[in-house]
């Protein structure tokens, strides 16, 4: 084999490579009107945003979850009655706990990674290439269970306010998810105010609720529940074990759903963005923490009860403003809205995600494509549509999707704070002043490691006992089948890496000599009669060969002497070869000459057959003619060195016009 | 244009032309066991058959419906009350009066068509196109009812010598049906002995019935039925009116069904074939019409009740035989079998039929081809599936399918006759000694044109009036599904013929100049990522042109620089255009660039498109790769002058066999 430096010198000047833009410009359709009209690379955005903008955007996700939180623990706890329920403010002040853990150890991993630092990005630079399938399957997955359970919450509220809606709302919940998908269609640009109105609506409204509760509360005046809705337990009571207090603990994790979001998105701040970044970690934290204590404490005060029919925070609501008034009604619609906001924050995640694992080769490429729109069409359809398949078959019923959310949450926490103390204990490695590149980001020795190391480590260590907690309390309810999604689409990545991989390695020029031109190009001209179009693919295969043999599969012997007859007549010195098929065989005979011509094949020479294909505008007319080119490039697929090419001559009234096959396609 | 002529001139005395036999043969499988080894075309029997065997092998059809035709009277009859039975007797004297009358007319048409005159080449003849049709159309329905309703009467047999099986019989039916596909598409060999032995059996074993039974009549021992079955009558009791009469008339005229077969199948006969043929029918005629009158007299006489669970024949066998005894069984089983081989005929027919008709270019060509079985499969097939469809439509009944049969029949009986009638009209017309050769046969002048025209006038007379009458009295029974479905067929006969000539008229090489040779080949490589599949494609696109364009749809900046980088070491001089696509599409910009180039086309210019295509062995890999060839083919088809070549490039493990995709295709 000759290798690259011999193709160096075949290198030819002459090459000249010419660069213009399309003039197309795509038409109006439905599709204009349903996501507005497509976009040109150039208008991608690239826009920054401040600290009290970035909360907005960021922690809408995280905060929403305060709205099932409290109401998920109250329903483990149920199972021993409601005398249980004292248990779920001492649960609530450990979640806490563990949130701030959390946060310190992302806070660290901001400030080591201000190009982003999502687990994906974490565990693929300092854990290796498996651990960040994980952290990639684990996120994807949950990045689903977040549009389902965010919006089947929302669903929940507006239920709690409108009991009439109660019989719709797995209809009503796939409706927000199609309606959310089309405004992700249309391309969020994260400008902030859309965020920030409802964001801070929520946060005025949820602390006016607790703190006005908290003030009712110990003025003495806030009193229980009126006519909360009846409490629904199942067989026996249970007695309260430490299995029915770590089960409800796993419920309430999901209030640390979201926390990771910030490290996701660090690029989108000001500069200094890890600073900004960090500021409002730690902010979203404190709102989350204090928000989830004081709603998990007042609704011990006021004996809420969990169900489906009335949320938690509807019971607290009414309670603290006496009544379903329009105070009611406003904490109401804030929390719907947040809860869908949590459900955009997916759609952008997933699809973002989604992307990058696929240019890594771990899923279909298509995944990188951006739509008309700038975005990942093919994700945000992909996401909407599992999304609410999982609505459908949980019936929008939050209770019903939580044991399968956090889990995913805990594993690419676990694994992200994991990779961040590998990360410090390579910078301990490292003398003072030494950088180390590395493919994310870039190791500097720091002199705090240590402490840095063991603040993740614990980190690491916390989540991944609450996630073992979690698999075990929630087995039954539903974690195992994230248990068996999760190493599924670890599979899954894997197989779609090889695939490409292998690919890559048998299209790379890599001491890949010049393929050897072609010396000699065969042509086999398939005639079943003598017709114009036969004439036309004969004229096309004189133009690419001067070897070329018309080749007739006899069926019928009559029909083979006709062939003969016309061909002396038109064949214009082409000869041709009668394969008489005894057994009315046409592609089998075919096969085997094609084979046998095969057989003497040189490298340097290729076989091209030539199938006249003539076109009819009639819609069915396909059915009254065989398709002998689609069976015979199926044959031969595997068979280097065959080439099919079929040449279509256009009879009746085509007006050849275009037709545009939907829908299009973009580059493999 | 320059015609024929000029072409002539340019006939070029090198064609040459080689024959050579396929050494193919076809290999063992599944339908080797189920139909047999294939066979060789040269395998096509010739063979020819006296009047003995010709009997057998083409009265089963007519001869079995005196299975049913009795009890059909009987059944309409039934309305009136079993007091309206006694008419049964006199109906059955007109239908063999008309039974004669046909026999007699078709006895012409044998001696007239020595080479086979069926309704539909008769018709063709001598009435033109379109009644050809209606009479294809007519006798293709009717052959699917023969083998619908003849199954459906075998399993009744069945079932009233072992009721057990009455709750399966619409299966045992469907079974039988796919029996005698089988059998079919082994290819059954009218060698005569196989058919001669049940068809005499079945003869013998009738005459015994009626003979004992009418000795026992007239000796007074014979009785009346022991335990009938009951009676079924819908609601109120109908008067006996003339409409009742001419309505179970009409049912009993499917005894005159599989009279015409003979005429079908003279060249199957011994010479002098004509003669044996006439011979055989009459003989035909014979033994149906007495068996006919005899089994309705005796009915009559033992007062048989026509029912879905007994038939007729079974009661009027234990009638006369004294109980379910070993004679009883013989008829049943005789009974049975000569019903199946009625289905069989169908069979042969049907296939033969369409193939014909598909020949004369009114049904798909594909039905012209003779399986491995040198049968027609495809015929068979859908004879088997659409009289199956039938039968468990109608659940097996005879009742029920009886009215959609023999409207066709009849339909074919007038067409034919009137066309004969015509004939002699034009034999009447040519002086003494005269002849016209005529597409089917050979008109003489015939000193009795007068006479015989009279008879084949008269005969189309009554069959038509008979049509009406049925059509009438059975419009609500279901003969309106066979006067939709006949116009139907009329019309897809047309449309088939339509576009089978419209294509014709465009290929035809009539007043062709041959085609302009191709001056100039351009050829536009599409490029997504310069690789070895894309350098193979290159040397493709090189050795069919010296003009070759590498086109780059560019939708991400960077992949573009990529690609001209690495084309300018591999290009090889070949020029690239980076056609910049803003809306990050690829087929729309690609079609709007070769769009651009096809306008500036010259009619003596083409276009290839080469597109790399690289073939990975892994099963599901297509769907990570966009398939843009296919697109592009699709939206190119009615574009003259732009051929899309696929050229494959095998990566992985391919180990480069031969796949050979199933069902194997034929010649269009």
């Amino acid at each position: 084999m000759s290798d690259r430096f011999s193709s160096l010198t075949e290198y030819s000047p002459e090459t000249r490579v010419f660069g213009r833009e399309s003039e197309y410009r795509p038409p109006k359709s439905w599709r204009t009107w349903l996501i507005g009209r497509p976009l040109p690379t150039a208008d991608a955005p690239h826009q920054t945003i401040g600290k009290a903008i970035g909360l907005a955007v960021f922690a809408s996700d995280a905060l929403s979850s305060t709205a099932y939180a409290t109401q998920e623990i109250l329903v483990i706890l149920a199972a021993a009655g409601s005398a249980a329920f004292g248990y779920a403010f001492p649960i609530s002040i450990a979640i806490v706990a563990l949130m701030a853990i959390v946060t310190l150890s992302y806070e660290q991993t901001v400030h080591a990674y201000p190009d982003g630092g999502g687990a994906y990005i974490v565990s693929r630079d300092n854990l290796g290439i498996m651990p960040a399938q994980v952290a990639a399957a684990a996120l994807l997955t949950d990045y689903i269970l977040t549009v389902s359970v965010s919006v089947s919450s929302g669903v929940a509220q507006l239920v709690s306010a409108f009991p009439l809606l109660a019989e719709y709302r797995t209809w009503i919940a796939v409706l927000m998810v199609f309606f959310i998908m089309v405004v992700n269609l249309r391309g969020v640009r994260e400008s902030g105010i859309t965020f920030a109105i409802p964001t801070y609506f929520f946060i005025v409204m949820m602390f006016s609720t607790v703190l006005i509760g908290l003030y009712r509360h110990f003025s003495g005046s806030l009193g229980l529940v009126v006519d909360p809705p009846p409490l629904e337990i199942g067989h026996a009571l249970q007695p309260i074990t430490l299995f029915l207090i770590l089960h409800a603990f796993s419920s309430g994790t999901a209030a640390l759903t979201g926390i990771e979001a910030i490290s996701n998105g660090i690029t989108a701040f000001r500069e200094p963005r890890s600073r900004n970044a960090g500021i409002t970690l730690i902010a979203m934290a404190c709102i989350l923490g204090s928000l989830f204590l004081s709603i998990t404490f007042l609704s011990g005060k006021i004996a809420a009860i969990p169900s489906e029919a009335e949320t938690v925070i509807s019971q607290l609501a009414r309670t603290v403003f006496g009544g379903r008034n329009v105070l009611y009604l406003m904490v109401i619609a804030a929390t719907t809205v947040i809860l869908i906001l949590a459900a955009n924050t997916a759609f952008a995640d997933f699809p973002r995600l989604s992307a990058l694992v696929a240019k890594d080769g771990f899923l279909p490429r298509q995944l990188t494509f951006r739509g008309s729109r700038l975005v990942y069409s093919r994700g945000i359809v992909s996401l909407a549509v599992i999304a609410s398949l999982l609505i459908v078959i949980f019936q929008a019923s939050v209770t019903g999707l939580i044991p399968l959310y956090a889990i995913g949450v805990f594993l690419s926490f676990t694994l992200s704070q994991f990779g961040m103390a590998h990360r410090w204990w390579k910078s301990g490695r490292l003398r003072s002043g030494e950088t180390r590149r590395e493919a994310g980001s870039t190791v500097h020795h720091d002199p705090y490691w240590l402490v840095k190391m063991l603040i993740n480590g614990f980190g690491a260590f916390c989540t991944a006992v609450v996630m073992m907690v979690f698999a075990v309390t929630k087995f039954r309810d539903g974690a195992w089948i994230v248990l068996f999604i999760i190493p599924a689409l670890v599979f899954a990545f894997a197989s779609v890496h090889r695939h490409y991989q292998t690919l890559a390695s048998k299209l790379t020029l890599e001491n890949f000599g010049s393929p050897r031109a072609i010396q000699r190009h065969r042509v086999i001209l398939l005639i079943s009669t003598v017709h114009r179009g036969a004439l036309h693919a004969l004229n096309y295969a004189r133009s690419i060969s001067e070897d070329v043999t018309a080749l007739h599969v006899a069926i019928e012997p009559a029909d083979a002497e006709k062939v003969r007859a016309k061909w002396e007549l038109w064949g214009d010195g082409t000869r041709l070869v009668i394969l008489e098929s005894p057994y009315r065989l046409l592609l089998e005979p075919l096969l085997q000459y094609i084979e046998e011509i095969d057989a003497r094949r040189q490298p340097d020479e290729i076989i091209t057959v030539v199938v006249p294909h003539f076109i009819s505008p009639q819609p069915l007319s396909g059915l009254l003619h065989a398709n002998t080119a689609e069976w015979l490039r199926k044959a031969l697929l595997f068979r280097p060195g065959i080439v099919i090419v079929e040449v279509p001559y256009q009879v009746g009234n085509g007006n050849g016009r275009l037709r545009l096959p939907k829908p299009p396609t973009r580059h493999d």
